[in-house]
């Protein structure tokens, strides 16, 4: 069976793309980062999907000694979102970790190398979201490139590829689709505060929500909490 | 002052780059990895050269909860380097350790963008090394690609620099270049070993020796253990 890392952040995308990889044959193992959140539900919530998914994770502990983000400083202030998000993002806001999705894919390139995986899944998407760089098509496909010649799977002809199924889909077909694999959307986390209830404020609650509106299907989180 | 971050692993190459760095007149904060090696010399060496050079440094510690190399797995064996090593290296020996600089530079990256630090220094070497892939000039010109896309940085016109001074220069002229720097490298440990004296035997101990040799200078390392 082929094998596949899975970065799996307990967020609607990642536990769609989880299912779209096993949808497609493969043995996933979902690596899992606690870099300092400010909260730990997405780990509770990432460990939850993996458990319902019959994959195995690893949580990789890192200890980043600097900040420079809202998701990672309690000090600096999570913005509310502004009107209407979505393909035009004119500048990166304060929820930017620095280079984060370039250190969570190097781990998953070490643990793919290490394991014998030659494909990892992200669940990065690039329609409708925060105008994170390193959430584009173009960072994805430079990435490939970097991780083919800085690796010895790389060199000896078998570069570890980078699935990024959702990219270019907006959150209301990526739903759509993650309905008909079965994804427990009921056990997914997208605010970026972690209280009992989502803000419904901040940038990921907006997108999650109008995923949901648009694609006429009722927010299993929000079901439950009524 | 122009800021810099330099990857300090406690060796020789890295603390050539970095003294290179302090001599072209940049401010530099070292990143030091605690990842899971098999010994911590290295950690204390790199920690005393920071200090010797009068730079702050970071201790970043990864629990990578995967191995795949002998620096990591103490059940392997660390081979016995064969004859002459140099430029023509076939294979990627067992002390690899699966995108290894890729990880590093991941981080180098994260904190350069949180601090205000717009180049990075890695003491990389493709001539007298052991083949890694990862320590080719042909990486870093693609990783500095990714990078640029992929942060923040990056897309607003400030893309940060990934020099490394060492790549095409023989051990022995390093070890020259650093002798004028005044690198102390009484300080720095190579061996991929961690006993009281250096082994002599591994792949970094004979190119360290090599390096002294054609250099025509003593190893101080050795000479302190007479």
């Amino acid at each position: 069976m082929k094998k596949a890392v899975v970065l799996l952040s307990g967020g609607l995308d990642s536990a769609t793309s989880l299912y779209f990889a096993k949808n497609k044959g493969f043995e996933c193992v979902c690596l899992i980062f606690r870099y300092g959140q400010r909260h730990v539900k997405e780990i509770a919530a990432a460990k939850k999907i993996a458990r319902r998914a019959r994959c195995r994770w690893q949580v990789v502990t890192l200890s980043l000694p600097w900040k420079g983000s809202s998701l990672l400083d309690r000090e600096m202030k999570i913005p509310v979102a502004t009107t209407s998000q979505g393909h035009h993002v004119t500048s990166v806001p304060n929820t930017y970790v620095p280079a984060r999705n370039i250190i969570f894919l190097s781990f998953a390139l070490s643990y793919a190398e290490a394991s014998g995986a030659r494909t990892i899944f992200i669940g990065a998407n690039a329609i409708d979201y925060s105008g994170y760089p390193d959430c584009r098509p173009e960072f994805y496909r430079a990435f490939v490139k970097a991780a083919q010649l800085g690796t010895k799977t790389g060199i000896e002809g078998f570069p570890i590829k980078i699935i990024t199924p959702l990219i270019t889909k907006t959150k209301a077909r990526i739903i759509k689709l993650g309905m008909k694999l079965g994804v427990p959307y009921e056990l997914t986390w997208s605010c970026y505060k972690g209280a009992l209830v989502p803000c419904g404020e901040c940038e990921s609650c907006r997108f999650r929500e109008k995923g949901f509106s648009e694609a006429g299907i009722e927010d299993p989180v929000l079901r439950s909490r009524k």
